[in-house]
């Protein structure tokens, strides 16, 4: 009988990358000091990813939605939904959903500051909330939260909801908001809800306490709300559904914590874990570990911080956010090492010479005590590209962290 | 004009392993001295094959269909048309078929003995088998073999079959027989067919002469047949009508056979050859030879001993089988070498360390005089993972194997 064990995927974002100048030619993984990754590199199989196919440059929603083992084109449901889960409300099959600004604008509704000075207390926050969170138009629930700064999220439920509208925020300032319009013909109810909704956020919003608090102290108000990136729901067979198992998602940034939620996965708060290089990498671990311990069959730990490096043509940043998620790995093989298979892979390439996603592949390793090892001895898009993985599609990596770990049952008899 | 060869492909059943602490690390391939399969990987070209994709754990009816160029998906038609054809019984597309075992009931057809003692002469069998052979049962014609101790294969024939019933079988002593379900509307009346079959063959056989005397030896009596695995015959296209050609399969086992035989092969049997470590691999060389001399387009070669070493842990003995195959290999070379294009490979991994299926890659070496050769030397899972091959899928090798035969004409003009 095959052994069954927790299948991990770490995701370092934006992880692949070029040669850069300022490393001395090298990508900042070969750069990066990383004796963790270089252990499983040695003793495990090395691969690249195209995650989407070859030549297509992923955005995140899409990439995980790969490697979670989901084609992007069958299942995605635009960015509401997955930001709606990430904020943590409630958001299920046939919801329509928002990813929200508050915003101030003046009589016409013309806006002045798509994010109302971006500057907002927690307290401010809720009572801006609970005037909007609750409301009720033609037989539609509206839900909405809060986020952080101006941010927020919200749902619209209720019957013959579509997802194939407009967005309200302009994108711009000195110009009106937009009357969200339908773009197929049973959107014309949602748009026309939107729409109304726009009126009433303004009207119960403008001359509230917390906004007349915020003008005497120079800041604007927050007197509307702007909606973007309309997405529904859709019923899609969830991780338990295909493959019976328990997965859980540890993640600091919205969108994936949405994404692996949007799919099944239960969501576990790690205090002071964000998506940023000061990351609470240690608690991290430790979770990761209880998890583990705690016997689920499969955890998704994701990692923002290479991103950001890259975006901002950081390297030696990008050095530094990969040598501490190592060194997290570190803590979690100390523990664990004998009850995994893992899979280390970026969500795509963001070098840092280009500041944004790229079509280049993404270098993986496979790990597990019992994988056959291949020749490749440390972690790199340089060394993975002769390893005995070859190429691999993002959809290929759930089936063999599950196949692995011994959670797939064998096809045929 | 390209010349046409006899494409060969030689499984060995279970090929796949994982490292062997019993084999200084090694796997029983790499330990084992394999002349022949390291000349042609030396001369040809290796790689990797994920039988039916990443992280998928093959069955040996899906594994072996994907190696003959089929989608399991698409045309696996449930385990007893492969076993029945496999056992030398007609089936054709519309009938029904089981695996079916002599059992020994009490009057209130209790289950004593699954296997019915499992031990059988021949004559029992032909005795027993004359009873249900050519049964008729409310028009539908009821075909029966008895193989090998207590097994056999039973066919259903007539209009409005279905595959969707539940086993006879209880899979268990001490219970009554059970009565076969209908899990589909249109299966009503197969599952009456084969509980009133199931009636019948009692009151045929508990009053035999061949009971009376195993009764009298102290043989518990044969009186009651035990159908499980029930699928219907569809028609698929066979490999003649994809590709024109003539194939031939040589196997011992009635899965490989039948699995064979369900595509279009046709079955050539040699004396002696078995499932086990002492089949008669000379002969079993001599036949192909003689196949591809008589110019059939295609001979697959079965050898099903490594998987049975691994089932049982025992390196040594899957040492051994890899030895005796690539001994038998050598034979086959020194006769035809000119004649073929070849491909010797797995139908999935069964580490000796598992003991079962696992979804570990299965190396593939391919091999004719004119393939160009890459930079491997030697036949095992760590060099196939570095060869020209990269990472196939088993519905490659056909298409392979009959490309490089010349035996695929031209795609466009």
């Amino acid at each position: 009988m095959t052994e069954k064990r927790t299948a991990v995927l770490l995701v370092l974002d934006g992880l692949g990358d070029r040669p850069v100048p300022a490393l001395n030619g090298k990508t900042p993984l070969q750069a990066a000091n990383t004796p963790n990754f270089d252990r499983l590199a040695a003793e495990g199989q090395s691969g690249l990813i195209d995650i989407l196919g070859p030549g297509l440059t992923p955005g995140s929603d899409a990439a995980h939605l790969a490697l979670f083992g989901y084609e992007h084109s069958q299942v995605y449901p635009g960015r509401g939904p997955l930001e709606a889960l990430g904020a943590g409300l409630e958001s299920r099959p046939g919801d329509v959903a928002f990813r929200a600004n508050f915003a101030t604008v003046d009589e016409d509704l013309k806006v002045i500051d798509r994010r109302a000075g971006r500057v907002f207390t927690d307290e401010e926050g809720r009572a801006l909330q609970q005037e909007i969170d609750g409301l009720e138009i033609d037989g539609i629930k509206i839900r909405f939260i809060a986020t952080v700064e101006h941010r927020g999220a919200l749902v619209l439920e209720g019957p013959g909801l579509s997802g194939q509208i407009t967005d309200t925020d302009p994108h711009a300032v000195g110009v009106k908001v937009l009357d969200s319009e339908a773009l197929a013909p049973d959107a014309e109810k949602t748009a026309e809800t939107v729409n109304k909704l726009t009126k009433i956020t303004y009207e119960q919003l403008k001359d509230l306490d917390v906004n007349k608090d915020r003008v005497k102290r120079g800041l604007p108000p927050a007197n509307i709300i702007l909606l973007r990136g309309a997405g529904k729901h859709e019923s899609i067979p969830t991780l338990k559904e295909r493959y019976g198992i328990s997965a859980i998602v540890i993640a600091g940034g919205a969108l994936y914590i949405g994404t692996a939620k949007y799919v099944g996965m239960g969501h576990i708060p790690v205090e002071g874990q964000t998506g940023t290089i000061d990351t609470n990498f240690a608690g991290i671990a430790e979770q990761a570990v209880q998890c583990i311990q705690d016997g689920h069959d499969y955890v998704f730990i994701h990692i923002k911080a290479p991103d950001n490096a890259s975006h901002d043509f950081n390297p030696d940043e990008k050095v530094l956010a990969i040598e501490r998620t190592d060194e997290m790995l570190g803590l979690i093989l100390e523990k664990v090492a004998d009850k995994i298979v893992i899979a280390v892979t970026g969500d795509h390439s963001t070098p840092v010479s280009v500041g944004a996603h790229t079509c280049d592949p993404t270098p993986v390793l496979f790990w597990s005590d019992f994988i056959r090892p291949d020749d490749i001895t440390s972690f790199s898009e340089f060394d993975a590209a002769r390893g005995a993985l070859h190429t691999l599609r993002g959809i290929d990596i759930m089936p063999m962290l599950l196949g692995y770990a011994g959670l797939i049952e064998k096809t045929g008899a």
